[in-house]
């Protein structure tokens, strides 16, 4: 099944993240990831959720999300170029003899050290989706105590914004 | 109002979104921001919620978090030492004259340009929310196009899982 990645632009009110999950809930559409931030517009959120589905459901689905009180505006992402990120947080077992070795596997992703204990560190990891699981994959044998990821944040290219360039 | 950081550990599932943003709802405490992303376990996501309410309603929030279908655990992370942080993605105005000067403003907060278009250029930027929002001060002058940040991200540190070495 496709996936799709939606950026929807809301007034930061109480309630409309509701309205928004339940849209997705009564058409049967599942939301994989959301991430709710500040936007450029102060008083304004911008949600990017990422769903299955087809896109006959999906359109239908973004013509209703528009018509909720408190939406300002719906953007497919991902029909056009995209930057894709995601933030990660991992907690690894590692005692001090074991730092050095995982410093050697964070540098090359770019990746950062932010907090050390006796028997485990938390790594700060930025990166496409692809970037963060391979990273993964490396601290697997090391013991992943705990994992947490925003889930997708997506962003038109700038390129998208000026179709006479192209 | 405090802050409070709550992180909830769920299944998969369709419909637990809404299900736990509807309580928040009916018992009127605003989600300020809210990720949710895989976890350590096949499965599981985790959420990440920012909300505020004084410490009493917060507490019967979490004992009702605690009884929702498809709800594992609920921690509330920011009774102890936790690292936060957030990623944002930023589309400045910035033509090929603007680019050198911005690339110096972006080095110093270890963010880094991840796409250039004409006439703007993007920036991903991971920190705590007080250095995103240092950076977003400095490109202020450019022309801020677009912003999105994911809301805040957080894990307890590494001191918190071993209280006989603290």
């Amino acid at each position: 099944m496709e996936q799709h990645t939606i950026a929807v632009l809301v007034n930061d009110h109480p309630g409309v993240l509701t309205r928004v999950a339940n849209l997705f809930s009564q058409r049967g559409c599942n939301i994989n990831s959301i991430t709710v931030g500040a936007s450029e517009e102060p008083g304004l959120s911008r949600m990017i959720i990422t769903s299955g589905g087809d896109d006959q459901r999906i359109d239908q689905l973004m013509k209703q999300l528009n018509k909720l009180i408190d939406v300002i505006s719906v953007t497919l992402l991902s029909k056009d170029p995209m930057v894709t990120r995601e933030l990660a947080l991992i907690k690894v077992d590692a005692g001090p003899a074991q730092r050095a070795e995982i410093n050697g596997i964070v540098e090359p992703f770019r990746a950062s050290v932010v907090d050390i204990g006796p028997t485990s560190l938390i790594i700060q990891a930025t990166g496409d989706i692809d970037k963060i699981d391979a990273l993964l994959a490396l601290l697997e044998p090391y013991g992943i105590r705990e994992l947490t990821r925003t889930g997708l944040m997506a962003m038109a290219r700038s390129v998208v914004d000026q179709p006479s360039y192209m």
